[in-house]
């Protein structure tokens, strides 16, 4: 597997598409869906925020009592969150709609909503436009379904890897949408991966799990959760045999996290205002958890993410970020790193001609910094861009 | 009490100065003292940033030792942070000069740093300078003093009240600087408030942790915590009599918290870029430590900041910053106000009108933001600034 590439259109087992139903505004794809030949293995990782939209949590419900789902119903241009009980109804109702058109149960629909917060849902044109919509469904429709859960994305997301497990061809690929909670209510981030591999319920559940915490979890635009981020896996075995397990399965999970991280990364490169895409590494930490802790400290801190957009190697920022963050420090142990250059170690700045080389790497779109604490094995890479000016223009328009 | 005055210049029992003595690469007051007439009543509160500059490691130990102090000498155009062992021998070589130089124990030294974070501290020129600083202490010295402890502030930043109790002439007075931790290495928050009131030991240190945490610990630029903070505040007796003690004490914690408040608000009115001052209030949560998280996550979030700055009053990015905060929320039961405007409330928007009646008191320099959790009694309010394109404009800016 050497590289999640944005070409694949399908997987085998699954027929996908998109149409237009009037409920964004300005007009263009807003109504997805994912419909699979037969119900199979889904797992969902959902918003921790506590105000959740209703979709979140009837589809969260679902899969909690099975993990298996036939539909998955997306619309975009309105999130159905902050919309009470009849929102409630909203997502019940679209979730019905889907159900009778395809001929499934309601149980194995997944309804996810993105756009405004606080509307209600024109719900009526969802059903209305059900028939066209499964009428333009096919195998390789990922593109049009890929457009139509857009927001504010500039761009469309899908990724895909093709690789042999076990002397079977296996196609794993995926869409999302998101560039942060950035823009006025929108609200969010929505991430489907399908896969034609055999997997167990359980084990999707188990590697979807795994595979989110360092993709779609590990990245930030602005530190700000939304009321309805979903990522979806389902798997529909079509790909024939048996299910999959023990190496077989690691590196299915391997592949899987490399699409899921390229779909996570493709939110980061398409945030809103944003010209850098980083990989904050905080690693020797005492434990994982808390190297995640202070790797979040460092990416959601508007002084290292200004001074990201500055491409100036700003140690002290990233150091005093840390600190705050409940993570252990000993500033005598820490080693700070932009790219390959070594810019602070053993409590002393590295000099000129380091910082020159660091503000070299800082100037190209895509790099790491590595922050070792040199207290233990705990590791944990996140994915953040910088804070433009540019965002601050587009997230103080007055909505209009 | 009827309001915080910039215009009280200094408390009996106290002599105050500020001289150059050349640690600021640009010039100006750069070197700043105050000394009590005797040792007298202290109390501190530091930053919890995990990584601490040497001053207040040995500063803070000293008091909590003892809370009492002779002498506070502070410089500014240098934190003395991340300067490791060489780090600790600059803050107790400055100490001891001080010490030398007004004749006292180096235990009733408080030192302070604040300025360029990982460059080593000058301190043979804080030793030269401390016979002329001496020189100028005055009784009226706090102009010259609150000057010598700016870094990026645009402006000096004192406040005082003169107030009777039990018959007796109060004056509190105080300084600070302090623009968040928001430029290139500057570390970052100094208060300081003097007053002669005859207060107990242990009554000041419990005084003063209550009002430091509704006040400097209630304001927000950026959600950075700095490796210097501290805010010292020195009680000298001069006004004579007993300690003051109940309803007495009570009367000149409000007249404290009135300075120490207008003293906090004024770093917000600094914060570079910002345009507004927002006092962010939850009400109706189960605890107040629920309260501070959802005030602390909505005052914190570029969204919301991005919004203030617009002038839109987007209670949906608000009440999500409550939803990830780990306060508990039910949209239901949430209102949400500006000014006096209510904006959601029962899970619906309020409509056009009140949100042009929101949108007008948001284009004053200074109003609040109430909302309302309909929980409980729990409540907390953190004064918080817009975000700027100015803001990201001077912190991205590459460190000359």
């Amino acid at each position: 597997v050497s590289g999640a590439q944005p070409t694949l259109n399908g997987v085998p087992g699954f027929r996908l598409g998109g149409v237009s139903a009037g409920i964004k505004k300005r007009g263009g794809l807003d109504l997805g869906v994912i419909v699979a030949d037969a119900v199979v293995a889904c797992a969902g990782v959902y918003t921790t925020n506590l105000v959740v939209a209703a979709p979140v949590v009837q589809s969260r419900a679902k899969l909690a009592a099975a993990p298996r789902a036939r539909v998955v119903i997306v619309n975009s241009g309105n999130a159905n969150a902050c919309t009470g009980a009849r929102g409630e109804v909203d997502a019940a109702e679209m979730a019905k709609a889907a159900a009778d058109a395809v001929g499934c149960d309601v149980r194995d629909v997944q309804v996810c909503s993105t756009g405004v917060i606080g509307a209600p849902l024109p719900v009526e044109r969802v059903r209305d436009a059900l028939p066209r919509l499964l009428d333009v469904t096919r195998v390789d429709g990922l593109p049009d379904f890929a457009r139509a859960i857009m927001t504010t994305d500039t761009r469309p997301k899908q990724r895909g890897v093709r690789l042999t497990i076990d002397g079977r061809e296996i196609t794993i690929a995926g869409a999302c949408k998101g560039a942060g909670m950035i823009h006025p209510n929108m609200a969010t981030m929505l991430g489907f991966v399908l896969t034609d591999a055999p997997i167990a319920e359980a084990d999707l559940v188990a590697v979807w799990g795994r595979v989110a915490g360092r993709t779609f979890n590990a990245i930030s635009v602005d530190g700000d959760t939304s009321t309805n981020d979903t990522a979806l896996c389902l798997a529909s075995g079509a790909a024939g045999g048996a299910p999959l397990q023990g190496d077989a399965l690691t590196r299915f999970e391997a592949a899987l996290e490399q699409v899921a991280g390229e779909l996570a990364r493709d939110i980061v490169r398409d945030a809103e205002g944003a010209t850098k895409l980083v990989a904050v590494t905080v690693q020797g930490a005492p434990s994982d958890a808390d190297a995640r802790r202070a790797a979040n400290a460092i990416a959601t801190s508007p002084l290292v993410k200004t001074a990201l957009h500055g491409e100036d190697p700003n140690w002290g920022r990233m150091v005093a970020a840390v600190g705050r963050s409940g993570c252990p420090i000993d500033t005598a142990r820490v080693r700070v790193a932009v790219g390959e250059t070594t810019v602070f170690a053993a409590n002393a700045w590295a000099g000129a001609e380091a910082e020159q080389a660091a503000h070299a790497t800082m100037k190209t779109p895509e790099y790491g910094v590595t922050l070792d604490l040199g207290l233990g094995e705990g590791r944990f890479t996140v994915f953040t861009c910088d804070l433009s000016g540019d965002y601050v223009r587009i997230n103080a328009d007055y909505r209009s």
